[in-house]
This record gives C-alpha cells, structure tokens and sequence, in this order.
C-alpha cells in the first residue's frame, strides 16, 4: 500500500491536518479544526499588545484532526489503513512560548491558572514585553552585539525571551511557579511523544534560532551571565533550557500509546522535530539554494536558503540567520513584510471604498488591472505595519503620495499592491547584495493563489518571473515531508528533504513573466520609492525626514493617553 | 421709501441677482438662473484643459434675475417699486475673458461664430494656455521682471494674455475678426450700460490688476514692446485696450433704456466698474485692514487689503497686490488654497468610504469631531490639485502619511480638514512676515456657515478666533454695495464703502474661538506639515524630495499618453 505521513500545522486561529502520499505528494485528505477558547482561537484582553492561546486547544486540535484525515481517507482512498501512516511533522506559529512545569505540563492546565492569560501560550503577535524587548536590544548591544548580528540588529517584542522577562516582571506567581518555558513548535512534537518534560524536551533549532538568540557557534542559547543581568531569575532559567538545539530531519521520538488510542494511528510512528510555520511552509513550496519562497499572507515571510560551508555575511535587516532552520545543512533565511495582504484589507474593510458599490476585493483588482502602470500618478509606502526588512522598524506608517482630485479608489488599490511589490524587491536586492542570489521565485498563500493581479504587478516589479506552489497548504505540506523523512527510506518515506520535496511539491503550471515595458516603468517608480524609503525609514539620509513618522506616533500616544 | 442696490453676480455654473436695503443690509429678494448653454452652464470638449461659457447666458441670466428679484419684491415688501432702486454693481469669475468686434459684440453672437468655443468666453479654470503662460512668464522674467512681481513670480495658464496669445496660435479665423478682448466682469457693466465698444470701454483695475499685468507703476497694460516679442498681433492688440482701470466706486454708465425696458428698472441708474467674485466678496463680507475675509469654496481665496500710502514688499507667493482691486484706496491682496471644498469632494465622492453607509460629509464630519487633535497620527498635504499660496505651483499633488493598519474614514476626513487649516495657517503667517498683520479671520462660503468642525479646526490650527460673514451671499452682496456707493449718498446711496460696508454688512453671532489645548498639539503637527511643504514643494530644502511628485506626474503623463 501507499505510505502516507501527516503535517499538523497549527495556526493562530485553528489547526490544520494534511494527510499525503509520500511518492506523489498527492493530498489525500485534509482537516480544519478551529481552536475553542478565547476569540477565533486568541485570547484578547483590555491591553491590545496583548494575544494568548490556550494549550488545551492544542491537544484536541490534534486529536481531532487526525481522527478526521485518518476517517476522509478511508472513505476516499481504496484500502488506506492508519497503518499506512509512517511519520508525522508539526509547524506552528512562533515564537508562542508558554510556561509549563517539572513534567512538561502547560501551567494553564493546572486548576489555579486555569483563567489566568500569564499561565497560557504567548501568541507570537502578542507585544506586552516591548519595554523588555527593547531592555534586552540594549544589554546585548552592549554585551553579546554577536547576539542580534543574526536577527537583525533587534530583539523583537514578538520573541521568546522579551514574553519571558515580561511575565517574570508582570505576573511573578506564574513565572515562579513554571519549571521552564517552551516554544509550542516543540512542546506539540513533545506532547505526542511523551518527551515533554524540560528534562527531556528536544527543541528545534528553527525557534531557537530565530527568536532565541540560540546559536551553537556561542553554545546554544545566551549565555547564564548575560541572562542573569537583565535578572538573576532569567539567568537561573538558562540551565533548565536544553543544550542543544535539532534540524527537523530528527525525530523526537514516536507516538505515544496513549495518542496511537487517541487517534487511531500506530503507537511508535516516529514525530519529526518541530518548526515554524514559514520555515516548513518553504520547505512545502519547493525551497532550494538560489529559490526565494514567498509565503505571501496579511504579513509575507521571505525564504531562503544557503548552503552552511558558504562563508555568509551577516544580512542587515534580515529577521534571522539559522543554520538548519528551514532545511538540514543549510543556512535558513527569514525576511518578510510586516503587512501585505492587512494593507489591502485595511483599505476594504476600514476604508470601505466604492459606496454602496461596496468595492470588493474582486472589484477592485478588476478596476485596478484595467490601468497602467505609471498612470495613476500615485505612489505608495507599504509599512501601514511598519517595516520588517530591510529596515525592521515598527514605528514607520503608512504613506500615499500623489493623489489629486480624480484619484479613484481603484487606484489606491493598486498603488497599494505596486507598493508592497517594491518592498518585496528591496528584499530581494538585499538577499542579493549580501551574495545570496535568488534565481527563482515560489509564492504560496491565498493571494498568490486566488489574485493573478497581484503577481503580474509582483512579476513587473521585480523583472522576475513569479511561480506558485502546486500546493494551497505549504505549511502543512512542509511538516508532512518532514514526518515523511523521519519516517526513513526504509520505512517507506525518504531518506532526505532533497528526495521527499522532489517527490512531494511542485508548482502550479500558470507562471507570471514579466512584461518589459511595465518593468521599465516601474523601474522609474521604484527609484522613487527608495527615495521616499530612505527619507522617512533611515537616519542617514541627509535632510531627513526619519523624524517625521515618529513624530507622528510620539503626538498620537499622547493625545489617545 | 428704502433704498435698495441690486448686486449681480455671475458664477462659473450660474448668474444670482441679489436685491438689497441700503440702509440695513437686509437682503430682501435673491435669484438665480441656471445658465443654459454647455454642462451646467461650461462648454467642454475633448482637451480637458477647455473650459469655455456662452455670452448670451450673460445678456438672459440678467434680464431673468432682475425680473426675479423684482417680482419677489413686490410681493414681499410693502410699498416697494422698482423705482426704489438706485444703483448695480456686477461681480463675474476671472480671468474670463472673451473677443468682442469693435461695437464690443462678442463674437460668438455672430453667426459664422455660433459654435466655435474660441469666440467665447474663456472660462476662468480654461487651462489650454499652459504653454503660453511658461512663454509669457519666460520673456516677463527676463524683459520685465517688474510684471511679475505683483503676480507671485509666474503667469498663469487661467490668466488674460495666455488665453488670447493661445487663441491667436491655435485659432487664427477668431483672433484676427476679434478687434479686442474684454474680460465679462468689464464686458457686462459695459452691456448693462451700452459702454461696451472697445473705444469707450471702462475697465476695472481688479481684472486689469490681478489678471493681465496692469498697473500705473508702468503705464497700464504691458507695453506694446513686450507683448510684440510674443506675437506682433499681441503687440497690436495693446492699442485697443484702455489707457486707464478703474476702481469699484467708480459708475460705468447709466443701465440703457433698453435694459429699463427689459428688467422694469428706470432707465439711468448708475451700473459699477465691475470686480471678481472674491474681491466683492471680501467687501460683502466687511473687509477692513488688518481683515481676512477667507472666501472658501471648492478652493479658497484669502483676500487682505492694506492702506495705499503703506510701503508694501513685493509678498512672494500672492496671487497679486494690486492698488484698489479690492476698495479704492488700498492695495487688494489676494491669495489663496487650489482645493479645499474640492479635497474633501475627492475623499465623498470619489472615494467614497465607508461602504453601504455611505460617508457623506455630515456622517464624517460628526465621526471626525470625537477625534483628538494627534489622536489619529496622520498628517496630509493640501496639494491635491497644486499650491497656489505660498508655492504657486500646479505641479504638486496629495500626500497622506500615518496610515495603521486600522486608520478609519473619519481620521483621513479630519486628516484632510487639518491639512486644509495648515495651508490656512502658511498663508496668514506669509501676510504677517511682509507686514501686513491679521487681526481678525471672517469667513464665508458654504462649508463656514454649514461645518462648524471645519471652522473650529481652523480656529485651532491658526490659534485665532474664526468668525462668519452674516451674509451668505457675501459677493453679490458686494456687487450691491459697489451699487449703493455708485448711486451716491443724494440719491439714497452711500458715500464711501466705508459707511456703506458698515450699515450693510455683519458677521454671525456664533464664533469659534480657539481651543490652547487643541492649538498646542496643532503646533507639534503644522511643524511636521512645514517640513513635508519644505521637503516636498521646494528646490532649497536640502536633501530634496522635490523632484518626487513631479516626477510621478511626468510619469503619468507618459503612461496616459
């Protein structure tokens, strides 16, 4: 019989099952489970920094969507048994670290955390430890600056250490009460396979990486004595994180009895080392040296890879170097725009444009590909979000320029698109300069799929052809591959992640060129965007506007205090 | 029985006739005829840059509106008869000229003429000149610097001598059976009062002044010299305009029997020297020294005037300091914003946010007001359709900076009302650095008497109090004003504008003065504002941004090409 293995990909609001035939890559079965507690799966509060989720959500959206991969694909494939399933890989969103305790338990399962938002998952859009994030920005500047050369010059609010400190600063009773603290990308892994406890935990060194400041070339995670200067607590913390940190070609061991009951798959299937989201979704879109994966959602995550014996420079502005964190052997690359497809619904959903006509986002791409490039006169920033690359500024805004009294808003809607087009090329211009060439280049995600608008601008924009992943589930399809290698070529799976994406991706036939005329035009047009870049984004400029924008924010924080 | 004066006032879509007591103000009767000719009253064609109107709108819109006004009064006014009315004054929209044959008929009453839009009026907003305005400023900037000086250092597309230098390259038939050209706001006293030949023309110093270079200081209208360099037919032309322009106290003539016959007014009452709207409007609304009187429409003019025996510096950036074009006397200053009304016109109608329900001006304008000065974080530019004071420059468009993911309608609403007020704010503080202080604010047009947030804004922004012109027709209601001072204190009339303004003009109880919290923030954000109006619209900022919009547009005129 066909061999298949699962991805569990879980996102910010739901988690998704993919069941897929190793040899083909053919999706055979599929399943959505949305998480129960808080709003769509996220628990809010007063504080709009803050984002939790809860770690009982975790548990049964696994338990779920396996039983109904495993129940589709008896109905629709001739005599596939649970058997047939060798390996499973998980991705989730991060850096969403949450406290648990000697044995690996969430504190938010314990009755006396149960409501308590400290005690749950700390969502990666969560932004409470901003004052820690900066603390730590400005201790490692000063200690470790080998620290945030591999992140971008910046620890962001968003990762591991700044929740951390936070919750040590804000909520001390769960803070003391935690053993240790886990990035859900291995805790769910763990969870499978019984290996949940800190003692035994195994962490991928995608989150590590990423958003840990781990790094095997300074002995993994920052050292006790840095971590103890921001607070001897976070310092004591350090020997209770593992030493060592594993590419996703490693299992972490294998189902459990208890989840073989559960769900109906074998006890013993081994479950891959845990990633992110964008890192397996790159590796589900087809990423090789020299391929940029675009995973193009309401932000996009820029993806690449280099082989680790090149001698790589450290990339301004890039959100991570990571040896091993998308693929085994290599150095895994993360760039990304903070908003792309927000910025468009942003402009449908809170402009609302078009009256009665109520412009849609159909509507409006119609509108827009009926014009040409250059002929709106308009031009327009795309940090609506901030900036993430090349600049990694979060206090940067929006900016439309050249609007007159017959701007219409089809228009804006394309000026909009063209500008996240530009901000895609500066990132690939700077993967480029940094001698990371980027010979192709694969998007995925609904608006690469759904919007031929959008890559034909992208397409005219960069001068480069746009191709999209065969598969609308990247993600999911990533982890897939990665159960399908740690499952092993003996068991019927793949002995590496070259052979299983050469069997199990593939692109869509329908390719964006680049038409030359419009790239001419908007080779004008992107001259003019790295002007207005630089004024408002950087420092250097001479006559700089940098000030403006902060200015703008500093007014605002105090007229809405 | 009371006096009244009769003010006509020709529009760009429509002529209103304004019956007034001379004694009160009081406005007993109003009127207004709908011109019939073109699109609401404007003859287009292809070239979006025509604009022109039909005379014979001019000679029907009188006779409708007087017999209007007339009839109304019967009916409302006890004891009332036409006879009671002692004077006219006419106020028209300009740079209007048109070509008349030497009995001042204009040419397209002729026959052969009917249909050709180069025999008639040139409308204010015609733009078909542009390259004979670049012409006429080039030669003027390097023979006769003196003319521009008094025109804010360029010659406009909108103005006298583009419009006919256009005529003669493009229309040579209507040029040449052309034996002059007549601006309507001379052409129709001169109607009313059978004055219009060429040969016994008068002509105000208010379009000769702001429109077409007059000025004693140099002998009247250019000299035949410089107007030959740019065509020897243009050189000639200067022989058939009068030696002399006149102020608005000045009488034309005495309304023809004819015109008696037609309107039911006595034949021989005195008609004005003829003015532009904003000019009389500024008398209607009470101008004064030390007065700006803010005429705000679809774009504003910003109109002072200051005692001719000052010493005044050429003010850079005005549309013109001319000698009596306001009130004799004086210097009338005029300038002005390209769009207000207009700007927020684009973001209704154009725009149209807010989906199914519909943003309409009210809507927005009540959402904006729970707003907090800063609280948005947005900052605009007032340029969507150029800069008229203090950067005199078409060629600049819209900018909007700030945009979250979460801006909404209402603070883009605001964000354009605040906008317009720092364009306010830059053109008083231009008076006030050339000496010519503001010691009170008075507005009139539609969007001061229906928006109070526009006023309060305003009134924020500037940090002075914003008052409101009583009338609601402020320029026919200077246009009669014009007709009580011609028809003179014997005859019921007034003697001077100074005593006519008092008794007939007012402000509106309800002021708004400004808020020192509100004007605090303002003045964080109009710092902001003068570094985008630096950056963006002139040469000398350093680090200059100034090529980015004109670009864009040169752009955009190849792409629509």
């Amino acid at each position: 019989m066909a061999k298949h293995s699962i991805g569990l990909d879980y996102g910010t609001n739901s988690v998704r099952g993919l069941l897929v035939d190793v040899a083909s890559g053919e999706e055979v079965g599929t399943a959505v489970w949305n998480y129960a507690h808080g709003s769509a799966g996220v628990i809010l509060s007063d504080d709009p920094n803050l984002a939790r989720q809860h770690p009982a959500d975790y548990v049964k959206g696994a338990q779920v969507v396996i039983r109904k991969v495993l129940a589709n694909a008896k109905r629709t494939v001739r005599g596939f048994g649970p058997g047939d399933v060798i390996g499973i890989g998980v991705d989730t969103t991060g850096s969403t670290p949450m406290p648990v305790d000697a044995a690996g338990r969430p504190l938010a399962l314990a009755k006396e955390f149960a409501t308590e938002p400290a005690a749950m998952a700390w969502l990666w859009k969560d932004h409470t430890g901003v004052a820690e994030a900066a603390e730590i920005t400005e201790l490692a500047a000063k200690m470790r600056p080998q620290y945030l050369a591999k992140c971008g010059g910046t620890y962001s609010s968003e990762w591991f250490f700044s929740k951390i400190l936070h919750c040590l600063r804000t909520s001390p009773a769960v803070f003391n009460a935690a053993n240790s603290w886990v990035e859900i990308a291995d805790w769910i892994p763990a969870m499978l396979t019984g290996t949940e406890s800190p003692s035994r935990l195994t962490v991928g060194v995608c989150a590590a990486g990423h958003k840990a400041m781990y790094n095997d070339a300074w002995g993994g995670y920052p050292d006790a004595k840095f971590l103890s200067r921001l607070d001897p607590r976070l310092g004591q913390l350090r020997s209770r994180l593992p030493d060592k940190a594993h590419t996703v070609d490693q299992p972490v061991g294998g189902l459990t009895a208890d989840w073989a009951r559960w769900t109906g798959l074998a006890a013993g299937v081994p479950v891959a080392v845990g990633a992110f989201d964008a890192h397996l979704g790159a590796v589900g879109a087809g990423i090789t040296p020299g391929t940029l994966v675009k995973i193009i959602g309401t932000s996009t995550c820029d993806m690449m890879i280099a082989p680790a014996k090149q001698r790589l420079a450290d990339v301004p502005g890039l959100c991570g170097i990571v040896p091993g964190s998308i693929l085994p052997g290599y150095f895994g690359l993360e760039a990304g725009q903070s908003a792309v497809g927000d910025i468009f619904n942003w402009f449908v959903n809170f402009i609302q444009p078009g009256g009665a006509k109520a412009g849609s986002h159909e509507k409006l791409s119609a509108d827009a590909a009926r014009l040409r490039p250059g002929a709106s006169g308009l031009l327009a920033l795309d940090w609506n979000n901030g900036n993430r690359t090349v600049l990694v500024d979060q206090r940067l805004t929006g900016l439309l320029i050249g609007q007159t009294l017959y701007t219409t808003p089809a228009e804006i809607y394309r000026a909009l698109i063209e500008a996240t087009a530009f901000g895609a090329l500066t990132i690939i211009n700077r993967f480029e300069e940094y001698g990371v060439p980027v010979r192709q280049i694969v998007n995925c995600g609904g608006i690469a799929e759904r919007n031929p608008l959008v890559m034909q601008i992208y397409a005219d924009v960069t001068g480069r052809t746009m191709r999209i992943s065969r598969s609308a589930q990247t993600c999911a399809l990533g982890a897939a591959i990665a159960g399908a290698v740690v499952a092993g070529k003996a068991a019927g799976g793949h002995a590496s992640f070259a052979a299983a994406q050469k069997a199990m991706t593939g692109q869509k036939p329908r390719i964006f060129a680049p038409n030359a005329k419009a790239h001419a035009v908007y080779g004008e047009l992107y001259s003019l965007y790295l002007q207005l870049h630089d004024a408002f984004g950087t420092s250097q400029w001479h006559g700089s506007l940098y000030g403006v924008m902060k200015q703008l924010l500093q007014i605002r924080g105090r007229a809405r205090a």
